[in-house]
């Protein structure tokens, strides 16, 4: 394996807006080009490093902590990491660009209703029925990034099309190894 | 900074036997090689990753498993990682050693009455005081290691002795970046 750049590629959005879709179409070109990758999401850490966490807005502060640290270090010694987390919060997506390595906040967006439409793991159906609350775009607030580093509508064009967008960029950034 | 294969090095023993201070010796001269290091210990992980767990077992087990979760991302992508844990449960330094990539067991050993004396953060008098339950050595016992890939005994060598040693396994192994 070659040397290249550690960096964050933090994909932030509604339950549903195609976070993880994306980032695992990234990872496989970025192991396609042998560059080290971890992608972390929440089915990747759910069993080791935030089993005991809810959707309070505390158990959600506490999730984006443990996995900024894990994407810091992480970044910090030249590992690729592909976060999918909402990360609703403005204060705490800051906190993650300030602590990790090269931080590039892509917003993963589409609209809410499309989302709840989808409801791929039904958990739409579950908050709106008051089984889990504090749901992000429910009765919880979705707080959108002012000036993310990439703007994609995941009803506008196909994930294919998405991720060829953000590798664009980490080229431009110089974060790619050659194909 | 070139590179090296991934590796845990889990110094596990009393509170006092000499973890960190053997941890950071090895950290600074692996640097001095421009290796990619982490040194992970209650004090670097603690703020962002568990500092919601106390000294029970379960508390503890979970303690072991975040840093874990952590030692496993970082070893796999060619970090070289200091862990300076108690981990005094035989079935958890098995799961570690399962779960990383080249785990290599150190024993930092000195007799418990000798830690006790050292007692440098004041850990022990609490213990002994029932301030903290099941600590490890007063009222929770430690599984010493039964085939260690290294014991040391920091009441017969000085932490500069022990570094050494260390290092010569280290390079035996093959994981060492040339100084």
């Amino acid at each position: 394996m070659s040397l290249h750049p550690g960096f964050v590629v933090w994909f932030t959005g509604f339950s549903g807006a195609g976070k993880t879709t994306l980032a695992k179409l990234v990872e496989s070109d970025l192991r396609g080009r042998g560059m080290r990758v971890e992608r972390l999401d929440g089915d990747t850490v759910r069993q080791s490093l935030t089993r005991d966490l809810g959707f309070s807005k505390e158990d959600r502060d506490k999730n984006i902590e443990r996995v900024t640290f894990v994407a810091k270090l992480l970044s910090r010694n030249q590992v690729a990491v592909l976060a999918a987390f909402i990360a609703p919060y403005r204060e705490a997506r800051a906190m993650i660009r300030q602590e990790t390595t090269n931080f590039i906040e892509v917003f993963v967006d589409a609209p809410l209703e499309v989302c709840i439409a989808r409801d791929i793991k039904g958990m739409y159906a579950k908050a709106m029925a008051g089984e889990i609350p504090n749901f992000t775009g429910i009765d919880d607030p979705y707080e959108a990034p002012e000036a993310p580093d990439l703007h994609i509508r995941t009803d506008h064009e196909t994930p294919e099309q998405s991720a060829a967008r953000v590798l664009d960029l980490l080229a431009a950034r110089g974060f790619l190894l050659p194909t």
